[in-house]
């Protein structure tokens, strides 16, 4: 059956070429769906940057707003509405953080160098070595990603 | 060259289903890949999120920061200190929209309905029908998108 292989190539030559032809065609669609869609992709992935960012931005337009109206009590000389003014936009933008996932980095205990940063070692009376003492700066976290760590002093 | 086609079909079959084996291969494999990165464009679409709003975030701390010292200077009755802290906060938080492409709307003209909301309609002498009066809300652009209208007080 598979003798005689010399004399008659052609046919088979032109029904593989017939058959490669619509793979190629096959082919062809699939890698031009696959190009557009790699395009789609990047130009939707800029999309989503921005409508994520614009999200955020407008949701820091009323922090703004609270903002001015403390600025315009503080030139009216009326205190009492300054300070109540900052304690709402201070609430405003600690929920807002909040409702984003962004957390307050606990130290109240041992000092940890994955979400803590040691800015001094000092002696402590009746404290372990390595407790936190005092935090310089408030770290954050969103998720398991640490946003900016804490900065501590720990005890030597 | 192309005669005796009946009694040696079988030659010409398997070289065609080997080369449709080949294509199919090709075919498979390229969509396998198409898959591929589908899911690494849907799960990278999603870190952008995560990384532009991580980004802002950031920015936010240091506008929390300075609200809290704010806040200690108010709780210590050190006004002064209290007024140019909010003063400070709002210059950080108008930079960081400024700088993330957020412009304020222009409300020195006429009132414009792609960009002002008329919240009421005044007559006003001396003024010509559709001027903008006064701004109750300003509003926000983000590029060439509304993020909020203006609400405005017009002429009538």
């Amino acid at each position: 059956m598979t003798e005689e292989p010399q004399n008659n190539m052609e046919e088979p030559v032109v029904e593989g070429q017939q058959q490669e032809v619509v793979a190629d065609d096959r082919l062809l669609r699939l890698a031009a769906d696959f190009d557009n869609y790699k395009k789609r992709a990047a130009r939707e992935r800029e999309e989503y940057v921005v409508l994520a960012n614009e999200r955020l931005l407008k949701e820091l337009l009323p922090v703004l707003d609270d903002l001015e109206r403390a600025l315009n009590a503080a030139e009216d000389h009326e205190e009492a509405q300054l300070e109540e003014g900052v304690r709402l936009v201070h609430r405003s933008l600690a929920s807002l953080l909040a409702r984003n996932g962004v957390e307050e980095i606990a130290t109240d205990g041992k000092f940890d160098p994955h979400v803590h940063e040691a800015l001094l070692a000092q002696p402590a009376e009746d404290r372990e070595q390595g407790d936190v003492l005092d935090v310089i700066q408030k770290g954050y976290k969103l998720g398991d990603r640490v946003v900016r760590p804490a900065r501590v002093i720990v005890a030597e």
